[in-house]
């Protein structure tokens, strides 16, 4: 049984999104899957109750604080040891969860994950990544997507080999072909700081931790033509993320409809996956609607099944 | 009379393209303008001829070389004096011309641009910028967009003014507002250095020097709704512009055609404007069509006609 643990109060709508995201993700989770709220109760039950949904199909752990948004993280995470993301992360910790997703707090997110669940030995810095539908209908992780924004080459070269186990693991793609982003595709291209990781992924490549196929221009992430796995520092990455969450919100508003920018929808990208931590913890936008929540618990649920954290663990071992 | 020096022999798809692009301009040049073509005089007039356009209505310039794409910029440049950049440079530099574009080597324009019209003084970098029309129907200028991609916070600061000013001059924006690019909108956010480039930023703007908005996100770029200028180092404009360029392709092939996303074409454009020299130099995308020349032009005569490089000189002096 595959015990996933949802943060029923973090996200902009909670209670209510994260609860009906869970009543949605029942139907694809099955019988081989568990998913149990952290929350208030009282709300979670009525909510429950107005879905046509029997409280037994979840295990409740009852928390009485959440984690604010304007809260200092690493003050809030300690300081609200009956919050949900902290007694989520209790429970993470004791292996009673298998893994645990919110769409509150980023960074009470992270200090859970640095210190309950901590850095997978050999790891530099732990990162943030996303999977985004390419236009050949694959999917493309994209790290760092935020969180280390002045990255040491040495930390670059760590998120190729991050990336490479999470494509391959949850994403199931083969020799997944790791790119660094560039503003050329030449070796001699780029700042101090890529031209620097391009040496190590070279050599990281070459003895054989992972599948480096070079530099990646901007242009390219999308097609899927070049990468399954590009690589960037974090300042870099989020421009990238907030630039096509931008042109999306333009596409929207200008009627534009199809399947390629449907998957750049952060409701089905299924949240941010933390990697490089002893834990399968999964991070979901703060406005996450009830369908982005359900498919944060499913992406959890699939690293969880794939067994990403032993297999990071021996990759850098 | 404005005189507008055109590299015929810049660009893939050169002569053709370009010296159809000077033929697509003379109406909207109208009378106080003068293209002179640099290039090879025959096939010039045979194509002039093919498109039942008199010579007269051009200078020419006979040019015997050509700078091609693989050629060292800077060797050949001063290897290559007959060539229609090198040549175009020499004319610019002795005032026969009042400005110069072309599709050609960028590595040239820019040892031309640094050797021949050499920086303003007090700039400490010259840069490129693009103004993209925004979702509001504004244009927005983006700098640097891939030339200084390891920038000091210095560096950054001066585009901002390098940006104000051509927004003022050439875009006709009054008190353009001028955004640091980071990936939040807090003073506290992104990385090292942008943090030291916005409290920069604050103290260029309290002195007067130009209107400083504070950051925006990516995601705000191109609605237009927060900054006419948006300043940010090489490596991230550049990997904004191709990323934009990627998803301008991918809408293409989904048949996506609408005002917004046309305006994201390059041949729209108007090429790049050199900033921060003492001329005015423009850099068309290597693969422009006649329409992408024919904007070129214009948008170099706009920024001569606007007096930008005599409006630079004064603001930094």
């Amino acid at each position: 049984m595959i015990r996933v643990g949802l943060d029923a109060m973090g996200g902009d709508f909670a209670p209510k999104a994260a609860v009906k995201g869970a009543v949605m993700a029942l139907e694809a989770l099955g019988d081989e899957c568990r998913v149990v709220l952290f929350g208030d109760r009282e709300p979670i039950l009525h909510i429950l109750a107005s879905e046509g949904c029997p409280a037994d199909r979840f295990d409740i752990v009852a928390t009485s604080e959440v984690i604010e948004m304007g809260d200092h993280p690493a003050k809030a995470f300690q300081g609200k040891p009956s919050s949900s993301i902290t007694v989520g992360f209790d429970h993470l910790g004791r292996g009673l969860i298998d893994g645990f997703a919110s769409a509150g707090s980023t960074g009470a997110m992270m200090v859970g994950s640095m210190l309950v669940a901590k850095p997978v030995e050999g790891v530099l810095r732990p990162t943030i990544a996303t999977a985004v539908q390419t236009l050949a209908g694959s999917r493309v992780v994209i790290l760092d997507i935020g969180l280390n924004v002045d990255c040491r080459a040495e930390v670059l070269e760590q998120y190729a080999l991050l990336g490479s186990v999470y494509a391959e693991a949850v994403l199931g793609i083969e020799h997944p072909r790791v790119a660094l982003l560039n503003i050329g595709e030449e070796p001699s291209k780029g700042n101090a700081q890529v031209k620097a990781s391009y040496d190590l992924m070279l050599r990281g490549s070459s003895e054989g931790r992972y599948n480096f196929v070079g530099n990646v221009e901007a242009s390219h992430i999308f097609t899927g033509d070049v990468a399954d796995v590009v690589v960037c520092d974090g300042f870099t990455g989020n421009t990238i993320l907030k630039l096509c969450e931008g042109l999306y919100a333009i596409n929207l508003a200008k009627g534009v409809k199809n399947d390629f920018w449907e998957g750049m929808n952060y409701e089905r990208t299924g949240g941010t996956p933390v990697l490089g931590i002893n834990g399968v913890v999964t991070i979901g936008h703060g406005k996450s609607t009830p369908l982005a929540v359900r498919n944060m618990i499913l992406a959890t649920r699939d690293a969880i099944r794939s067994g990403l954290v032993e297999r990071l663990q021996s990759r850098f071992r």
